[in-house]
């Protein structure tokens, strides 16, 4: 066969008819509630009343995806494909249903007349499916709603499947976007040895929804410099002449294939080391390709215009509905289905079987594949803590060493991402058994690079997390380890997981997959070193908008609690686990045995610091993080000193869910044993390490609300010392005690003079920081007495 | 003189010790307390007890800024100074100090020893300045905190300003991020002849903080494709021996101003007409440069472990301290400053002078330039209003006639952004007077394309982000129109703006700029066809976080409110205010003079569409956002008709802050304000266009919060039609009025059977959509009919 007409005339035919099926599948989604095989002339009641859908990207994709199924076939592989342009959605529900999976998982879809009925009009249609690739459609890991993050995925799902080849559709809209131009250069990240193989394929279709894309507006020489430059070696195949782009498209994928196994091959076999270029297809078609060239006079096909539906107010206007019954006539679905509306058997025969095909691909469903972790008993990474607040320890080195452990037993599933930062935020006890994942050039002076290991950092907390999504969507675990501030990078990432996740829940046959964990260090409350623009706790804020069956907080004060919630999280299914927790050395507070029931409660009185011998208390100081927890058991000290009989209850919260209703979060406290903890009527002092309208936005239906003061970061910072941070929001130690003072009844004029003397400790401290540039040792070196 | 050694000796001379005096300030910065000019040894007295700095970066941002300022000397030119690698502080500063202007922007630091001492011991210092680039660093419009924003920053800054050249360093940590690697293409929307140029000098120092940076380790063959493929000419320059450099800098700056030179004066007389490739500068120099190359023992300039502080506990370590004597008299401070401390004459002569200086540059302190817009009347776009919601309009299109004559009158000052949504958001009114801005190929399908506009539309939130900030901060005014849902993507963007606004409200030289405005149409609650992952209000959520003296929230409920929101937000300096408008047909409620008024105040009781006859209530119904303002005043008429007695308030919120405390928001009301408003025992059934838990964080130290019910999003959502939205998230008006019936107290049981009535009529409707997918005419032709 030559070399640039690889396809024989009968394969040339049988994917031309493949891809016109998928065409006709897809077109027809968008357009029709009934007389879904065009038994009689169309009519405007067959049309839906609302016309919804892209169009524009649509054939392309199913181009692809037809030119794909061949390879699987010819050479037994195992693939998955992830379309970027997910908007293009009826191409990827056309393709399941041809390839029988659609019916195998929705059997009221049926793979006959009826079932092609209920197919078209479920699409975007109120009940049904979605206009986009959706968490409901089978074979996709990727939503398609939100734009940026096909490549990223594509990449992490990659990872550690060494027999897996992800195809990944990126269009030229997505590649405009940020977290797309940076993920191409995520093949200095892929280990051709245990890693499986990703072949982008750039869909230029020249048109975003008004606009030309970029990439497709560039000479030919700039594109393909760009992407030799971004270290791929791209096949370009351009036109719209069906025959000539179907042998074009073979030989391009034939290629790439190819270089993909020499790749493998060459790196498996040890005979190469030096990083590879591995292939890429440049795809240029015209957007709506197949569909409409003209409607009302200007050309559609190949502009903007072939975006979303290129024929509309189609029940009203005969001459469109002319226009849409030539269209899918085009197609001749005679030819493609049976008379009970089954694809011909040449056509089914065209589809690989089972789990070869990509809709079908466990890989795409990655609870099916998912094995736990292998976790060491965490138990056994305890500080030993004789007294409370005695000694210190950096909480996230602890976990680093469990962490280290975790990777041990578990080579080839679990990851660690972050932002170049997994040693600043000391979990370097990892690199004593793994390494970064780097390919590029290494130099003399570099530590812990490796092609394979199990960390992973770039500067881009979008690639971090695109690659975690996909690494744990395809059925493995791992954590993103990032600075608190910089995680609202990606919030938008964080929304779109939490809702696929959501939606996942109600769908039975997506397996529950591992929970995406967020390790966040580097807080608000210990950047004062770095300032202003590394001091934002808001991203609990995000968290708490989505549903409550996916989001759980977690703000451990120490060693220990930390421990015992990495465990937890890391045992954890088909949630969003968010740990806030600190670096600097810290005091201990809990052994481990009370520190596990802590973590288990969420919650809970700390009666070894409390002064109200376990019943009525005078007031109610409560805490949540590591800073605030310190800073209110020194606001205790200083009370037990100065106003010894007050009866003072203290509070730790750990799962910050805890505080909603019990009806409005699964871990939520009921009202008894809200009450039970703060009171119904007593002043609570609430130190919160974020800011302090989430406590009152958790709250406000509970008893008490009233009496409920919360501390917190309230959007005051610099470059400066830890304890001046505190003092700038009022959560020092000294306005704790202020505020009590200011909220118990009857303490009585004796205590006029110890609020004066806390409000002059605080300045005298600010003063001693100003002139030193560090704070005082009685703040410095401050431990719990007791 | 030799293209190759373009520097005579003397010169390469003087901008040696230039540049040494500014390493030498800068690494003083980081160490020093005292002895500024070491005329005494070095004692352990002398040096800061924190060490805080990043000096790894800063060598090399001295040495840009050294050679540019022979260029701006030599040419005249007139150029800012963006430094991408912000961390590198010390050299802004030094800098600024260095010229003069810090002196004078801050009279407290003159340019003595006086003034030296202050300035080193300043930094980050408490109480003085920060670790970063900042507002408080004369010359910067860029804060270094965040990485990734500079070259987006860069363009905007240079967009419209025809003479200005912005030289823009982009370190290899940030260039990993999404946004840097996708504002490399800028260039496509850079229009020669109306715009300045931008120089990018990326700068590869090898390392971020632990890590390799992936571009300064990929061969050099492929780093030149790449940024030849990114549509620039790269010159190389690379090497350690300061001598060469120096020379290699001086030519390829030469080259490269050139070339822009070239590139300008072929486009601005006509010449040239397509786009040309712009220089760009490739710096390869070893991090640390001139800093310790050793230090215990092992390798410290050229690797990672001169990111921050090279040499650590200097205090307590003799040979430490010693080696950090050798490395500063490295520079021979004796040499640059004179006995007074004062740069010598000669280093004084290298500066440019006046405006030309960096650091003093207008155009960094862009409210100094800011020219008013000149507003047509806003009124003159009002839809008449005889009865309210009786006829309908897309409140967007109408303000998008308003931002067409915005834009005729201020033709060099005024752009709107937008990721290709500007038409879809129904502003195309616009582009009867202008175009979409773009410099790459033009196909003949195209519309509205011109390398001169006053559109920006690219598939990328953040360079929409980054153009604008930089826009606005060198004293230009525009608007940000993006989809509800995706303006989270740049969530973090906008947290790091309102820092920096906060910051410079207490910077007296800072003058006011024009405020950042996002219209965020395609909300939550129409885009129904779009599904679950367009729909998320919550970026409002995180705007709330932000000081209460920047961030303003709008919420319009119909065209003539958004014609006066918006001329109100163009009018504002210094804020960030948030405009939330659909753009869907929308019943009109206000007439014009009612609408200014409304929104003068903010919020405000609907007399017309209440039964309360202006006094005494039943029930308080409030509504904020245009969907929730119909849900309500259907649910008002539905009470009309069935419970006539019912004394009904209406409130409608636009100032979304009004609901604030007085003292925690200068638009907050105060309680008596409130109080008149929402009563104080009466209940309030609030339909809110967000997430509930907003409306509640905002009021629960109101009084009456316990009677206050919210509707809002409560994260329910896919591919359906409008009515079913709502109905979904329990804020349709049925449910409003199952809400009154639950909550009114003295009903009795004449209402049991209306109850029943509200919820059967809500699952009726639901039944007719997913019969007929579309709205029953019920509710898509309601008005309101008083």
């Amino acid at each position: 066969m030559a070399k640039n007409a690889p396809l024989s005339k009968q394969e040339a035919r049988l994917i031309d008819a493949y891809w016109a099926a998928t065409n006709y599948l897809s077109a027809a989604q968008i357009y029709l509630l009934a007389n879904p095989l065009l038994r009689e002339p169309l009519r405007p009641e067959h049309i839906k009343p609302r016309l919804l859908g892209h169009w524009g990207t649509t054939p392309g994709l199913n181009f692809c995806y037809a030119h794909l199924n061949r390879l699987i076939q010819a050479r037994d592989l195992d693939m998955i494909y992830i379309m970027g342009p997910g908007h293009g959605g009826p191409a990827a529900v056309a393709n399941a249903w041809l390839e029988g999976t659609y019916s195998e998982v929705y059997p009221e879809v049926p793979q006959d007349e009826t079932g092609m009925q209920r197919l078209f009009r479920q699409f975007s249609f109120p009940g049904g499916v979605p206009s986009h690739v959706a968490p409901e459609t089978p074979g996709s890991i990727h939503e398609g709603g939100e734009l940026g993050y096909s490549l990223a995925h594509a990449f992490g799902a990659a990872f550690d499947n060494p027999d897996l080849t992800v195809a990944c559709i990126v269009g030229d809209g997505e590649a405009e976007t940020g977290p797309l131009a940076a993920s191409w250069h995520a093949n200095k990240f892929l280990d051709p040895v245990n890693d499986g193989a990703v072949l982008p394929i750039l869909h230029l279709n020249g048109y975003k929804i008004a606009n030309p894309a970029v990439l497709a507006r560039i000479p030919e020489e700039e594109l393909v410099q760009l992407f030799d430059g971004y270290g791929y070696n791209p096949y370009l195949v351009t036109g719209d002449d069906p025959a000539k782009m179907h042998q074009g498209m073979a030989a391009a994928l034939d290629r790439a294939f190819d270089e993909i196994a020499a790749i493998q091959h060459g790196a498996r076999t040890g005979k190469v080391h030096e990083r590879r270029r591995w292939p890429m297809i440049i795809l240029r078609t015209p957007k709506g390709w197949t569909g409409p060239q003209e409607v009302d006079g200007v050309p559609v096909e190949g502009t903007w215009r072939a975006h979303q539906v290129p024929l509309a107010g189609v029940r009203d206007n005969p001459e469109h509905l002319a226009q849409l019954e030539t269209w899918l006539r085009s197609y001749r679905p005679e030819r493609l289905f049976d008379d009970e509306g089954r694809p011909t058997a040449e056509l089914r025969a065209m589809a690989p079987t089972g789990d070869r095909r990509m809709s079908a691909n466990p890989h795409a469903n990655g609870g099916l594949l998912l094995r736990p972790l292998v976790l060491p008993d965490f138990r056994g990474y305890a500080v030993p803590v004789d007294k409370p607040g005695t000694t210190s320890t950096e909480p996230t080195r602890r976990l680093g060493a469990f962490l280290r452990d975790v990777i041990t037993a578990n080579p080839d599933n679990f990851r660690i991402m972050g932002p170049d930062e997994t040693a600043s935020n000391r979990l370097g006890d990892v690199f004593e058994v793994t390494d970064r994942v780097f390919t590029g050039e290494r130099h003399e002076s570099d530590e812990h690079l490796a092609a394979n290991g199990r960390v992973m950092e770039i500067l881009s907390e979008h690639l971090c997390q695109g690659w975690l999504e996909g690494y744990l969507l395809t059925g493995r675990h791992g954590l993103f380890n990032s600075y608190e501030a910089f995680i609202h990078i990606v919030d938008s990432m964080f929304n779109q997981h939490a809702k696929w996740l959501k939606v996942t829940r109600h769908l039975p046959w997506r397996r529950p997959i591992a929970s995406l964990n967020y390790l966040l260090s580097s807080h608000v409350w210990r950047q004062d070193h770095n300032g202003f623009t590394h001091q934002d706790p808001g991203f609990l804020d995000v968290v708490m908008n989505k549903k409550a069956e996916i989001v759980r907080v977690y703000l451990p004060p120490d060693a220990n609690t930390l421990l015992s919630v990495g465990d937890h999280c890391l045992r954890s299914r088909d949630h969003i686990n968010v740990v806030v927790a600190g670096k600097q050395p810290a005091l201990n507070w809990l052994p481990m045995d009370a520190a596990v029931l802590h973590c288990t409660r969420g919650i809970g009185i700390w009666e070894w610091a409390s002064t109200d011998g376990g019943a009525d208390p005078d007031v109610v100081l409560a805490c949540a993080g590591d800073i605030p927890t310190l800073e209110t058991l020194a606001a205790v000290d200083l009370l037990r000193q100065h106003l010894p009989d007050l009866r003072v209850r203290v509070v730790n919260v750990i799962d910050l869910m805890r505080l909603q209703p019990a009806g409005e979060h699964p871990n939520g406290l009921t009202e008894p044993e809200y009450d039970a903890l703060f009171t119904t009527d007593k002043p609570v002092i609430f130190a919160f390490h974020g800011y302090p309208y989430l406590i009152h936005r958790l709250t406000y239906r509970r008893n008490g609300h009233h009496n409920l003061h919360v501390r917190g970061y309230k959007e005051e910072g610099t470059t400066t010392t830890p304890f001046d941070m505190v003092m700038l929001n009022d959560l020092d130690r000294y306005h704790l005690v202020m505020d009590v003072i200011d909220r118990v009844p009857h303490l009585g004029g004796r205590v006029a003079h110890l609020r004066q003397r806390m409000a002059d400790q605080r300045l005298a401290l600010r003063a001693y920081t100003r002139e030193h540039g560090e704070d005082a040792p009685e703040v410095r070196d401050w431990t719990w007495p007791y």
